[in-house]
């Protein structure tokens, strides 16, 4: 059974209180119950993580290069100023896919200039939750081809 | 039953054979009997279209106000130099899903000043056509909601 | 009696329904009515137009060469993209009006970004439908000159 | 009986001789004297001033709160460069029309970069003495409504 | 023997009148005869059209993939503006030929910009309807080599 | 004992009236008061003016060189726009420090660029009237020092 | 009785050794001393942090939402490139001011490009350790109204 | 006898106090000493003008007019922020003089952008009160001519 | 019979080694007889000539005004660097051609950047050697009108 | 004996095996291995680390300062983005020289925006582990004079 | 005696020829004499020179250091292009002032980029053969103190 | 024995008087003395050649082509002006290292915008003297690989 990192940046732990009209009511928790969901539905496992820290995450990156089959990452305010995560993602070699929960193109103009999207396979945003869902699936089908 | 308008821009009627390291290998035709065992599989009725002209696009979209509940685009060039979409989708007050079947973020720079994400509830892109498939669900789901 | 072309350009057709507070709430049709005592009343005529289509409006502004002593133009979006349209008003050499309902400096930068104004004798914009009034009156008082 | 400020700016003291080609051949005098016809033609009393002073302008329009019930604005080379202008006439919260003699759109980049139109209702440009006409009936007519 | 199509844009219908310091003062259908001459010297058959329509263009480009064996275009203000035109010329994989009438590069600075340019063979520009003549040459080369 | 001059901008002699989210609810003459009181608390006299006129505002600051030791400025519109107010700073070799009621870095971009930041000795912003009681005991501060 | 944070970013615990030209000769702790005067003379208690980690800060202001009534926030040289401690400190709708010991207006360019101004109520800088002091009055005063 | 207008813009009359690394010691009543002989060499009368307000620099351009043959200009601080005078200036059709006693273009970038030199006949700057000495001479040459 | 410089910028000796995929694998030389050819065809005698040296390069357009007709010119490198060479065809008054073996267009922004194009009738690039045949014809067609 | 700290920056744990066409084949531990070697040869002891987290990069250049008499530091995808180890840096006084592995500027132009190159001594790029070999040499050089 | 290196670029050898309206109508073998006797008359001798050669320029400043005690620099085009000219005239720390016969201000705006005016000790524009006397007066000026 | 051209731009025959600050005291004598021995060291012979003049740099790198085996390039101020340097790099194939005396990233920002690092194998600066050791080094390196 294939094994996914999701895997989440700064200030996602608050998800649930921070501004609901972005981001919605869930809590990362309950996000978290829901991936486990979606993602044993298409036959997938999950490792499910949280940090404020960009080198946390960058180690994640890294660990998953010899645990996992792919990414999905939302690594929220560092989207736009991490050039090492981008890094450790070409490096892992891993498919990626990019998610955010609020459209980013509908907001301040510096949060759509991502270092990410350009190492990844595609990007998904602004449908909350359910981005996380249309994350999985899309992995679910290229892990598949 | 509801029904969805999946628009489809300048160009894609050419799929399966323009450059398929970007747009993959199948033709519009196949494209559009996936979507339709998609959306049938969640519910949802829709017309296709293609056109290679803006104004078309745009006579369709209004006319979507009538018929349809939500809009799902693959406005292909006309992303980055229409207003005038950007406007017929505003006023038409139906929520919009925007769709590419490559990484916009991943090519020439302009791909990706999209007119019309800001007006778009969310963006999916860089998945085939699967890229479709998930603005289907994310449809489905924003409509119960 | 002179006559002038009224040309308006994509979905100015949705008029009294979109967005109110920058388009106000008269339809076109309303419009037009308004248009044809205005300028009977300056012992004008009008043609008065509304297409989606950019080429369309091209083709009007052509054919207004051999009919019509001047042009009032509602572009819309069409203002900020399309350098044909401002071709054909400086190949016309009729004296061109520019008009916006809403105020077009006081929305998105690029709203007011006008390929039409330089090759126009005025801009009139913020007034709603009495932009059309005013622009009828100067139209007059141009051709009297 | 309504009355509006119609406020000239530097160097508009010097119509009549200053390039006519951009402004015409009517001195300011002349000006004056049609604006006192057309306004009073739609119901309104203007008081008429000039000056080259930025806070002599600022003062006006700060006086203008308590007498006048509009204002039209020709503020010349102050369109471009006073913020402290803006601040005045947004503080005042009289409904504003800032015109020009001349189509600024036209000529120098920097001359139709202004701090102006946000704030104002409306804008007119390139009818001469003709847009201080169209200014004034724009002011009745909101004046009306 | 080998076929090519000649494209033309918006407003070129108007040759022979517009602007003649910038475009010479034959007429397109002048232009068309010439063009007929030249080619048929070179081996080459010609289709000639003229629109004003983006659609009508790309619709053109599409059908020439399975007719001719080579695209020159002056496709003058879509230049510019149109990124759907650069899609059809690349997606058709005809070696393609852009010319203009005028040298863009001694006019305003986004007559420049094409994004035509890049998906093209070479370009010629600045000779008046001599760049035809010169296109013409250039594509039986093309098409011996 | 030691004074300082208090040099307001343009419109702030509206303040109580104009924007209260931005600016509160207190009237200049009930911050002259309150500055007067917190000044005299740490043993400095002030001289508390306000001019809608930069030549004003340069002539205080000049002959405050033999009559102040230092200067608190609010300059309102002027911050952004006025090199001849900073020359006049930089001139008068006196300390001083640039105040705001508003936090400009929340606000319109152009409002932060300011040609006085680099001549003050520090800056204070968006605490309302608070802004001017920082200041005076910043220099207190660094005239003891 | 009230608390606030008062939260130091990279390299300040170096102060006292570091360029004094800009920052003055007090080190940290002799800083945080002054502060606990400073605040209790006003009424409130703070914790004094300092971290060389993004992510410690971030961690800091999230768990400030259940402690303290504020924060205060020198982020020095993450000022310029943290979008996640903008995105922390909006997130915990605390009252937040930022400070700096230099005048940062009159430095590198990039020094004052603060993502945290947009989010705090207002900014102070310049005055090396008094910016702590108004920062605690300022913060007092702002939780009393 | 041809006389001249010497019009000297803010901060000017600190001459001889100010920065003497760029401007040098001479004070504005020793430069203009030095004006009246320099002139009175070359057989000029000089009307010798400071103003800290740039309405009052505007209303002396104009005055110029019926008066003077040339203007010499220092607009100081002015030079970069005011169209208003270069609207005097061109609108006074006299041939100007730009002239700054440092060089503008070896200090701050701004202080050189001149909205004065493009309506100027020339520029003069770097020489201290030679700029002046040199800029009577250029001036009693251009007006023999 | 009247002859033209064909002018050579700096690495063009190298012809024939250097990137044959931008370039083509002809050397000078056999350009050279090509052009010698061509032009011959069309009645007009060439001098052709190559530098690495921009002075040279210029030397040869200053010489050229007394002996040639017209100018060819391939700047090379020089093309996007030289407003030398731009003042020297401008200057010489000869109508010149500005020429390029590869599309500039397709490579390096600033390959496109040119000083030449401005100055001259026209641009042909992208053509390999045929670049020089076209712009031989060209040249010949506007020496006869 | 003099000691250095080499300090290498985020995924350079993962050489050997990412884009060997940039960082060429060996892994980060022969590259200490090397440089223990290189630096013996030299005089000079190393203290060898590297570590994905920025704060702890910033803890290291910190404690360096009383143990380490120079820097050599391979920051990675830092460089671009990190103004803390730019002050860290810069405030530990230390001759540092900043070396990559590959040529960043041969590469995305963001690579190339250094925030470190300025605050040190001089920069080595694009010889790979070579890079550190000339580094350690100069370095020697350095503390040698 | 002293004696000046008076310098020309690029082109100054057509004086007389071209645009006049740009440069006048005086030869540079005319302009020579007057200077020859402008200089006799305030006891500076002179060095006269022209080139179309970058590196001939920079050697004639090199030889100046042992020779001269000043440099006039007409730089023409290699004014805006050439950092080697700007670094020669540095490091050869003699007085340089730069002079152009044209108003360089009123052109292109690349023209008015000077990579010299920074390393000068003045600039003189606009006056076209008297900006040389102007500069020789101010050189002899400088020399004198 | 393979043999390398050290090749020096613009000005550097001045090495020793200019701005030792920036370039050091030795002269180029002094360093040709030094890059032989460090060459012969390495087993290298070295061709070592200044020139002021672009072409004669060029020159000297295309006759490299076929004497030696690499390229050790410090182009002073033709790095950031030379696009013709570098297609002479380009083109000749041969690996090339671009060094500098002084580190250009912390001088003026145009001095590190070079035309040459793209086409160089590496770049080496701010080393003085040594950067000519570290590049022969680099050299001999690349060479034996």
């Amino acid at each position: 059974m294939r094994s996914v990192l999701v895997l989440n940046g700064p200030n996602l732990n608050l998800l649930g209180h921070r501004s609901p009209e972005f981001y919605g009511r869930q809590t990362l928790a309950q996000i978290e119950n829901s991936c486990r969901t979606w993602s044993s539905e298409v036959g997938l496992e999950i490792e499910f993580l949280q940090s404020n820290s960009e080198s946390t995450m960058i180690d994640a990156i890294q660990r998953a290069m010899s645990i996992h089959s792919g990414i999905i990452i939302n690594a929220a305010a560092y989207t736009s100023t991490s050039i090492a995560l981008r890094d450790a993602i070409e490096a892992s070699k891993l498919p990626c896919i990019e998610i955010h929960l609020s459209n980013i193109y509908a907001r301040e103009k510096w949060r759509s200039d991502s270092y990410l999207s350009a190492v990844s396979v595609g990007v998904i945003c602004g449908f909350r939750e359910t981005s996380y869902r249309l994350a999985i699936l899309a992995m679910a089908d290229l892990l598949e081809s």
